[in-house]
């Protein structure tokens, strides 16, 4: 084909200091990897010579360490949104190194189109295969849908990563689709889980395209630690509320589609349900597909599923590939608008689960900061599915750091999801269902069926200092929690006496 | 017609301690008067007789002194959703009195149907119209759409207050239209504010109508008060915001649709907007629709308004009503879900518009809860266009009690929108634009922009003592500027040293 060959070195050479750069990729599935590995050390080369080099770095969802790590540690990053999931990345965003926007994903490709942030130097993509069509290049995406077509529709240039770690199959799974923005857009034409509504590939003009870099670098999905005793109990406390449900007529008999967060919990509350008879075959429509899933559609627990990644580890990865027969009927990836679409999530009735960093006596849960003020990863999609689920339910473990933190507190120390949209919590200890019920009565269901027994007696203490209202607070005292953490190691030595005026 | 005629009193004769009653209306306009009139006076008897009786209450939205008013005067209400403005119901519901259930509105009719709040046994319809069709009657609704078709549809029976103030005219304005379940539910069709897609009526079939209450009841929706300083500051302020995004590109040439909450800003802003002649003739896509947006349609500068009710003075609903040929094709009267469908509201691209009660220094917002504790209305539906919104803008004064109050705190005292969800905060003093920006960059332009000069001071103070992270707070000292509004009468007052542990 006439394209440019060029090798990674090559590519970054020519993004400039404080270019926009827009990537492939959902997590870190389906990243391009290798233009900013080197683009890290033209920004080291640089800062070495005295002269400023950052970049603003716009991508579906979290990448890995090829791009965050490397480009956060480079100090090479001027601007990121919409998550993240790194390390160092973190690290760096928590002493304050990096203008760090947390986004719902489902906004950021549309946000892009309307301008909000500014022109897009570049798109960089993760392909599979390249097609010749006329004044156009036809591509195929890898692991991810992510924000592609609109990286590459709104990029002045485009870089190919053609990374033959990834297998041309991968372009079966693939339904690329970008709606027109307001006032033209249309409704998004999926009814069912597997419907196909686009094309298999990404468009590009022949004139963006600056060069593709051939490259076999394996993708850096995350490893999920394996579920332990206290997922376990929230999985199979999960399920079993789901199947009464059901029992109850609650759920419609067919049972609706899942979104489960990313992790051991979801691993955990998947397993769960799978091994539950009274659960019909199911089907998934998520952003992120894990191994267990995967693992589920072979066994065709689950029929189908529709996401925006396969953040599965490399040997998953390569069975999906080796069974493109089976897979290319079954499996679909979207762009993140589509799979975390507020449209689609309520009209399928999605069920959402997302774990919570901690939630509050009121049904508040926070998903981003530690204390209030340490970003763990971000919102990532919690907010596009709780906010428009069927059922809303978010789970954590009772307690964190061996007891030393209750995850559930009077007052969450920073807020990402508000008592309207959260209809459950569980926690290994139980079970509270917030449905219809009015503050007061949740505070009492919480702290009954959520709470660690060390944190009962606490909670309870709370409430009788908190004055009414429909919701009861006793403002000065509502962080003492996270401040004897803060300032005695441990929240059980709280002594509410201390904050109240 | 072969209906049974019966009085408001007979038929609240019919119903019983405990039952569930779904109702008619959307703010008190639309909403069934005389029943709810009589079952106060029947549940004082009762209470006076030393018998319990309490009903529970479902609406669209608010409703006005007939139904909330009385009803929590009678102590004759055991449960309410989702939204009230009452006062004699807030002052109950703020003693705790009232089992209240505050959500977005756009939830109501399908959790009704998932069956989340038990079974309906009355629904109470306000109609100006009955056909008889069959085994059904067709009824045509009011001045507003709410939940009407689903109440008539789970309700085992069904009451209609035929109330002749209104005009049978108000068929043509409505398009009734309740989707199905998941997983069963299609697209909804809308793509342009005007597109109707249901039937003009209510469907009841004869076995369920126990009763027709002929009467005449005028509309109970509420006077505004009138602009003032501030908020016509707001309201240009905002105008000016949106016609520079219009000039840079940012809102397409056409203009957009906007929603725009309820009250004196609410005209003020689109007061502002009519007369800026560099914004073109509009459309509105919201839930309420006020007198002003009439007086707009009339001009032609509004051309097409979708809504879920005519919460408008007396004389201008006769206006409408009496000049139908022309309201007919510019005026659709939707269901709740269907107005705060987040599925339309982010299709067409809604600019939302809503007043926050305060706000805080990374842009999240309290919509509902005075000090944290105090109910004031209800989420209603500002979560359900600023969720989903092109343009999510929220509005207050920077000060309140004539400035013993800030609106912008350092952490808001009960948060119902996120910061991933509000893009500009507005107050009189100015317009900050978070899109794109940091928490450390919310929090400088928010003090810089919109916060009252007499507060400026105290809130780099509170940045001073915030501590990082991603974002800084000083947790001990995050609600001092409340407790120091409860303990000495002025926010001014906050000495943030007493509470810094």
């Amino acid at each position: 084909m006439a394209y440019t060959r060029m090798t990674a070195a090559e590519a970054a050479a020519l993004i400039n200091n404080n270019d926009n750069i827009a990537m492939s990729g959902f997590t870190p599935a389906g990243v391009a990897k290798a233009v900013t590995r080197e683009l890290a050390k033209k920004a080291e080369a640089e800062h070495a010579a005295g002269r400023e080099f950052k970049v603003g770095i716009f991508t579906g969802a979290s990448t890995g360490q090829s791009t965050d790590g490397v480009l956060a540690n480079a100090q090479a990053i001027k601007y990121r949104a919409p998550y993240t999931t790194n390390p160092d990345f973190r690290k760096r965003v928590n002493m304050g190194e990096i203008p760090y926007n947390d986004l719902h994903l489902s906004h950021m490709a549309q946000e892009l189109r309307y301008g909000f942030y500014g022109e897009i130097d570049w798109a960089i993509l993760e392909v599979c295969d390249i097609e010749e069509c006329g004044n156009e290049y036809h591509v195929y995406l890898t692991a991810a849908g992510g924000i592609s077509p609109t990286a590459a529709r709104l990029a002045k240039h485009v870089i190919l990563e053609l990374n033959s770690f990834h297998n041309p199959n991968a372009k079966f799974i693939h339904d690329v689709y970008e709606p027109l923005d307001p006032p033209y857009r249309k409704a998004i034409p999926i009814e069912k889980v597997g419907d196909r509504i686009g094309v298999p590939y990404v468009v590009i003009p022949k004139d963006k395209l600056v060069g593709v870099v051939e490259c076999n670098i394996p993708d850096e999905a995350r490893a999920f630690k394996d579920s332990d005793p206290i997922t376990e109990k929230i999985g199979f406390l999960t399920a079993e509320f789901l199947v009464s449900e059901l029992a109850k007529g609650r759920i419609p008999k067919e049972f609706l589609p899942l979104q489960s967060g990313v992790g051991s919990t979801a691993n955990a509350i998947l397993g769960a349900l799978g091994q539950d008879k009274q659960v019909p075959d199911f089907n998934i429509y998520t952003e992120v597909i894990q191994n267990s899933v995967i693992d589920m559609m072979i066994t065709g627990r689950v029929k189908d599923a529709s996401a925006c990644s396969l953040t599965v580890s490399n040997d998953c990865l390569m069975q999906v590939y080796d069974n493109m027969d089976y897979f290319k009927d079954h499996l679909t990836l979207r762009q993140s608008e589509i799979s975390n679409s507020p449209e689609i999530i309520r009209r399928l009735g999605v069920i959402a689960i997302n774990t919570a960093i901690e939630c509050d006596l009121y049904g508040n849960a926070n998903s981003t900061h530690i204390s209030g003020v340490k970003m763990m990863n971000g919102i990532g999609g919690s907010g596009d599915f709780e906010r428009n689920a069927y059922l809303s339910i978010f789970t954590c473990p009772s307690t964190a750091k061996g007891g030393l933190i209750s995850s559930i507190v009077p007052f969450v120390s920073h807020q990402d999801h508000s008592e309207h949209d959260v209809n459950i919590i569980v926690t290994e200890q139980g079970v509270a269902d917030l449905r219809g019920k009015c503050p007061e009565e949740r505070a009492k269901l919480i702290i009954e069926q959520c709470v660690h027994p060390d944190y009962k007696q606490l909670l309870w203490d709370y409430m009788k200092i908190a004055k009414g209202g429909h919701t009861r607070h006793n403002l000065p005292a509502a962080f003492a929690m996270h401040d004897s953490l803060a300032r005695k190691g441990d929240m059980r030595l709280t002594d509410f006496a201390e904050y109240v005026k």
